[in-house]
Order: structure tokens, then C-alpha cells, then sequence
């Protein structure tokens, strides 16, 4: 197998990609290829006293940076990292593509060069959401790739979400719940009603709906909303999340005492902020495109790096796509019964 | 002035409703008067030790509950202490309503017996939002009275905060913010792009879009979202906040070292969380109805009913209806000269 990783996307590239990617390679047997600026990038292997010969470099000449356009970019910047890598993942000279690059470029990107499943009307933006109950993240999709979804797209979310759970992450019979306004079936839009409805019949496990309160406390394995949704949810957490430390922060300097007190809680406080980093817990899917397709952090670290490629590896080769890809002819096959 | 209370409204009522109504009758010259079983609500008076006469008790007989179908409870509980509340309201014989119970109820309860205010096509519900940063709140708008709105709704939503916010909570030219996925203009869903616009022409002082990760941070004054969006912001904030402080009370609880630790810190950590505690903003107004309505959260105790009805005065006595009246028919008339 041999995994793709865009070498000059997001703020820390190349130095922190290379590096992630060294430290991947030292845990796992998959060939890593690292596309971009080609000397920049062997400075970086220098550095990180990288002497194998599991990692190679593609040298592109452009780079797709997080001002320009997504459409545009993609349709103009050939030989940026990112169009080259999507192409080699088309092309099968590469079985995943990992990026930290422009996210609307990559949802653009992956649309236009590898095209939608078929029966998948919109591709998704899975985000690894942080569970603040039992500490086991959930898959939220979708985290914004569209900012408009019909019930029939919260629907895809959900089937989407539901297998890359289940064979990236290795939970059974993942648990799918829809944010809405409240938990009896009757509330909502009557977008959220019409999904609920589709969702429900859908075979799925479906849990029903989950209110804003219960998003963070672990009630479900695949959370489903509308983009627009998904990206107050994620905002917002993180908003009100940092927003808290900083007060914590601020009580424990208030006085010689409460500094004292700090002191003996400084292991636990630190431990519990490292819960919230989404570093461990690797990239996020594009879903609903063909082929394994993954999102990091903008600002991600080497540690983020290497979490990315390790834990990505599951999202090519259990098949994920190929799966997706059959579920929704078996679900074009049962709407043909209908008929 | 003569301020009505439900006497029957909430999961404490009426000893907590009762008790703050005293509270607040030691502290204020207005007349109070609630509404609700004359013999209970008697009781209470008297457990209270109330001797004054600035207290009065409107005896009614039924009661909505928070299981009841808003649109049915107000059309055939008509001796309920809402209905009969409000009902009073809109014949004079009182000037402000607080209740703490059945939410949809009380919005359609607050149209259907006062009507809209003239322009306004959907009356909205407001929250006190907790800003994290600076501490002093914002009013979220709308908290989830309509669960589809469109943009022009979103331009009252922002026109009717602005002047509550002005003229109960005394801020000067407050700023709007619109809840959305970026900063710039040209981001979101065709609904807020053209609320963007609207608000941007309004005369308000339009901020621009605030994206989740800034909502807790004391950016606005007010904030404009639609009904579904409001209710997922507020519940999600609740979650996450909640969460955050069980963690860091079972890293307190974690061995004897951090239980010190906690011992220092206590004044503190309990302090911060009352910061976060509704009680202390009093209630929110249900906006562009005909006349003074204000919403109290369903488990308020009797500092929250206190609270509420000392800062209630002003959205009384200021003439906030009035003001949103004219401002309504000016907006108007300004349509009218573009013809």
C-alpha cells in the first residue's frame, strides 16, 4: 500500500509533514510518498535523519495555498501537491491521500478529479467530534463541505459516517443520531422531519435525535446535521472549550493560594486539555468520493502527522469506498423494487 | 406599575415563583401580582412572611402544563394563570408578563392574545447568552420560537435585540452579530448571505458574520441566528460547559494530591461556575408581540424569579413595544418611498 501525503498543505508544511511522515514510518510497512517542493522536502528528510527507502518524493511546482479559491485552484494550479496527488490516487499509483491543505480545495478537488459515488448526491466532510464523557470520539458529518443538505443527504451522511465508524474505527454497529431541536420525532425543520423519517427506515442503527446538550456527552458513534450545523457545532465547541480553560487558567493565577493549588493540579489540568487535542485522533474523511480521501488540521504538528497516516491506513484498506460504493447500489436496487 | 407573575409556571411552582416575588416586592415599588390556585399561592405568601399590600393574587384554575400542545392548552385552558396572565396584559390592567412555564405556550400564547407587532412576520424568543470573556452577556436571538426563518425574519431578530438591548440592559448603539460559518460577506447559505445584506443596510450596528468559536467571547451585543441554529448554540454551550466542569471536578476527586489541590482552588472553581448560572441575568423577552412578555427558564428558583422581575422593568417602563412599533413603521415608510 502506498499512501499519499500533500507535503506542502496547511502552516506547518513541509517541516511538520515530513517529520510526521518519518515518525510513520517507523511504526508501519506501507510506502510513503511525500509530494512537493522537492529540495525543501529533502532538506526536511535530512533533518530528520531519514535514511530508509520507504519514503519517496514526487516534486510538483505549485502549491494551492489556503487564500485561493477551490474551484479555481484546483481547475488551474496542474501541478500543485494536492491536484498531482489526487491524480496518483485516481490513477491507483496511490491508495490514500492525506492533506492539511485549503479543506474547500480538497472537497472541490476530490469531487472533480475522482468523482462522486454513484447515488451519493453530496460528498461530506467527517470531523472527529471529542467525547467528553466516555473519552471515545464520534464521527460528526458533515462538518461543512455543504452548507445547504436536503433529508436525503443527512440520510447519505449517516450511511457514510456509519461504515467508516464501523471499519476505520472498528466499532460494531455504530449508533447514528440527527441534531435537532428536540428528541421526540415530531420536532424540527421539516428537513430535520424528513431526515429522521429516511434515517429511521434506513436500516441504520438509529438512536433518534440528539440535542445540542447530549452532542458532547457520547450518546451516539456517528453524529448527523447539515453542514451549516456542523460547523457551529465544531466552532463552537472548541469556542466555548478554550473559553473555559482560560477562565480555569485565570482562577488558579488569581492568588498565592489558588497558585499553590494549581501547582498540585497542574498533571490532571494539563491531561485533560490533551483530551480535547484533536492530534490523537488523526485526519477526518472526505466521504461520499472515489477514493480514500483525508483531511488534517490546518495547523497540525507531527504528531498530528503521523496519528493521520497510522490511523488512516484502515479508511484504504478495509475498502471503505468499495463498500460505500456497493451499499448504495443496493440501495438503488431497493428503490427499483418500489417502482 | 403593575407587574404579573404565573404563579403556576415552572418545576418550583409556586413555592420558588411565590418566594422570589417577595424577594423582589422588598426591593422594588412596583405592584406584583400573581396568578395562579389562590390558596397555594396564599400559602406561600404566608410561609414568606409577606404582610404588604404591593402583593395581590389573581385566583385562576387551570393550569398548562410543560406536557401540553401549545396551540390547544391556550385555546381551551382559558382560566389558566398564562392565558389569564396575558389576557390581562393586553387590556391594561397590567403592564408586564413573567412566566416560567410551558415555553411554546407562552410564544404562541403571547401571538395569539397580543397579535404581532405590525411588520413583524415572526415574533421571536431571546436567551441571555454567557459571555465567557468579558462576563457581561449578550441576548442570543432567536432561542428556537420559529424553527424555519427566513432572512427578513433574521433583520427583525437583529432590529428588536438591538433596542432591547439599548433600553433594558442600558448598552448604547449595540452591536449585531449573524451566527455563520465564516467571517466574510460572501460565506454561508443563500438565507444568510441575504440576511448578511439586509442587516448591513439596516442602520444597525452590523458587525458582520461571527462564526461559532467567537460566539462565547463577548464579540456582540447581540447575536442573529435562526430558531434551529439558536437552539443547538445554547443546548451545545450547556453540554459542553457541563462536561468540562465534571472533568475538572473528577481531576480534583483523582487522589489526595489534586483533592489539596481542589481544597485551594474551591472558592475559585465555584465561583467560576456561577458565572455561567442563568439565575443571576433574569429572563428573556419574547420580542414583536404586542406587548411586554418575558420567558424564565423552567427551573428557576426564587433568586431567578427575583432576578427576573427587577430587570424586567425596563423592558416595561422603557417602551420597548412602542419603540419596535415605530421603528416597524418606519421601516415602512422607507419601503414605501422606494416604490
Amino acid at each position: 500500500m502506498r499512501i499519499l501525503i500533500d507535503g506542502m498543505g496547511g502552516d506547518n508544511a513541509p517541516q511538520e509533514i515530513v517529520k510526521g511522515a518519518v515518525e510513520a514510518a517507523a511504526t508501519i510497512d506501507e510506502e510513503i510518498v511525500i509530494l512537493g517542493d522537492e529540495e525543501a522536502i529533502r532538506k526536511e528528510l535530512k533533518k530528520n535523519k531519514y535514511k530508509g527507502d520507504r519514503i519517496t518524493v514526487v516534486p510538483t511546482t505549485e502549491v494551492i495555498t489556503m487564500h485561493d479559491a477551490p474551484v479555481k485552484a484546483i481547475r488551474q494550479k496542474k501541478d500543485s501537491s494536492m491536484v498531482r496527488g489526487l491524480s496518483m490516487l485516481k490513477d491507483g499509483t496511490g491508495d490514500l491521500f492525506i492533506s492539511a491543505g485549503n479543506t474547500g480545495a480538497l472537497i472541490v478537488g476530490a469531487r472533480l478529479l475522482l468523482g462522486r459515488i454513484r447515488g451519493i448526491d453530496r460528498p461530506a466532510l467527517a470531523s472527529v467530534y471529542p467525547d467528553m464523557k466516555t473519552m471515545n470520539p464520534c464521527l460528526l458529518v458533515d462538518a461543512g463541505a455543504s452548507s445547504e443538505s436536503k433529508a436525503q443527504n443527512l440520510l447519505e451522511y449517516g450511511l457514510m459516517g456509519s461504515i467508516y465508524v464501523e471499519k476505520v474505527w472498528d466499532r460494531e454497529n455504530p449508533r447514528v443520531g440527527l441534531v435537532n431541536l428536540g428528541e421526540e420525532e415530531s420536532k424540527g425543520t421539516s428537513m430535520t422531519k424528513d431526515a429522521y423519517h429516511r434515517l429511521k427506515n434506513s436500516g441504520l442503527n438509529f438512536i433518534g435525535n440528539v440535542e445540542g446538550r447530549d452532542v458532547p456527552k457520547g450518546v451516539c458513534d456517528v453524529i448527523v446535521c447539515d453542514g451549516f450545523v456542523g460547523n457551529v457545532i465544531l466552532k463552537l465547541t472548541e469556542g466555548v472549550a478554550m473559553s473555559i480553560f482560560k477562565l480555569v487558567k485565570a482562577s488558579i493565577m488569581e492568588n498565592f493560594k489558588t497558585k499553590i493549588g494549581g501547582v498540585f493540579l497542574k498533571s490532571q489540568l494539563t491531561k485533560m486539555k490533551s483530551d480535547f487535542d484533536y492530534e490523537e485522533y488523526g485526519a477526518a474523511p472526505v466521504l461520499g468520493v472515489n477514493g480514500p480521501v483525508m483531511k488534517m488540521h490546518g495547523s497540525s504538528t507531527a504528531t498530528a502527522v503521523k496519528s493521520a497516516v497510522i490511523r488512516g491506513i484502515p479508511y484504504a484498506k478495509e475498502g471503505v469506498v468499495d463498500i460505500i460504493r456497493q451499499e448504495m447500489l443496493n440501495v438503488e436496487l431497493e428503490e427499483e423494487d418500489y417502482e
